[in-house]
């Protein structure tokens, strides 16, 4: 008998093979037979919309998630507004790329107050519900964790993310769970347990002690604290049994050869996830 | 009108001028006219219990705090047994100086399972109560970022340690309030109100982006993100009029003249906090 998860549920967040063109991505995909890709925005600009799409769709690959709509809180109603048109286009990229779900990293507050930035968060939100359901694309809010609430997003921990999730009162918004970000909450399984089925994401990395850096310190799974396997059951009992996706943000691992990092990622995830 | 603090309430936790011994820290609290420190133990040890006491009684000087105890999680019973005597060794200190609180990091983990870790600091705080009020110290839970809670604390929030505190049901125990530590937290203003006469502590510094390091990260106050002056407030009217410590981490800072630091710190108070 085994615990470990099927790779057939196995995603390569794109970001971990950050030094791949998407191109390079989805071939690397095909040869590691790995069979979901969760597609980052800036690599689908460099390649185009219509040409990425004929790339994942001609190697059978299916997309678990866009990355990353969000960023709401800004000082100006006009860039507010840019903020929302931005998107919008984020949520017809999702459904040309036939994913349900957009990843939503909210956005810091471009002042002090905290406060006012969530409030434009919840406002942002809300206003994409009827254009993500006309498009059939899912609202995911990622919470980010607490350091990076300065310059990432004021949406900090799963129970805020539930909270506004719970408010807008529909089945378009839900919430994503990253292990990095939420490992440490005392929290975190009575919140795993509330969101249920509105959980639309699982990420997974690991964080290493020391932690070689704020922003790209993320590591294998299997190489830091966390206790991934014990949340990928608890996300599992609540509800969520879909791609999960391997999150990597870290200057080694992009300086290695991408297969290297896709063979990892595979024998780490049945080992650790 | 003038909505500072008094700079009667300003105490100079120590580790704000690390390059210093602790009769140097002493000296420039009275060229500064800063009547409050908060002593480390480290600081301490270089001295002696009893040099210390001489140097700061005579200078006219008041104890903060002393920092710190906690750090109860360990692998072995053994071990752990070790971590009660030192805290108990701590107390002794802290009532030796004259201070009513000694301030609690409660440890990291000394594997993945956060929550035998929870466990142990639990127990550890609640072992300790009879040996503090003889000594007629307080126990101050400083719930720490959630990024130290792999190497640091796994006392992440102001609510988790409101639970504890108020689970021991005795004065004894209460928490401590550093704005760096708690600032992104959607639940603070709720879980600082809750936490009323249990506050033991307030420290202040500033969150500044991008954070210059992990550990070593912290910035004078005005030169971040966080709302000092709406926290100091909010502990103010949830019952808390003692002293407030400026507690900086940070190279930078240590690499200047430490009178420049105490100057700086003061015109910041007034300014900031």
């Amino acid at each position: 008998m085994s615990d470990a998860p099927s790779l057939k549920q196995i995603s390569l967040n794109q970001i971990t093979t950050e030094q791949w063109t998407l191109e390079e991505a989805v071939q690397g995909c095909v040869r590691q037979e790995i069979s979901w890709i969760s597609v980052w925005r800036h690599k689908l600009q460099e390649v185009g919309l219509t040409k990425s799409k004929k790339l994942i769709n001609d190697a059978g690959l299916r997309v678990s998630s866009l990355c990353r709509g969000g960023m709401f809180p800004a000082a100006t109603a006009a860039e507010r507004r840019e903020r929302i048109e931005d998107n919008k286009k984020a949520i017809e990229e999702a459904a040309e790329l036939n994913t349900d779900v957009l990843v939503l990293v909210c956005g810091p507050a471009p002042d002090r107050n905290i406060e006012s930035a969530r409030k434009w968060v919840e406002e942002g939100i809300e206003e994409l519900i009827p254009y993500a359901a006309q498009h059939g694309v899912k609202l995911g809010i990622e919470p980010l964790h607490p350091m990076y609430a300065a310059d990432r997003s004021v949406i900090s921990t799963l129970g805020q993310a539930n909270t506004i999730s719970e408010n807008m009162k529909t089945d378009q918004v839900g919430v994503v769970v990253d292990v990095f970000h939420v490992w440490w909450d005392p929290e975190l399984y009575k919140e795993i347990s509330r969101a249920g089925q509105n959980i639309l994401g699982f990420h997974v990395s690991d964080w290493a002690v020391p932690l070689p850096d704020i922003f790209k310190g993320r590591s294998m799974m299997g190489d830091g604290v966390i206790e991934i396997r014990k949340m990928r059951k608890a996300v599992e009992s609540a509800g969520y049994h879909g791609p999960i996706e391997v999150e990597i943000i870290n200057q080694a691992i992009w300086n290695q050869p991408g297969d290297e990092t896709l063979n990892q990622m595979k024998k780490s995830f049945i080992e650790h996830v």
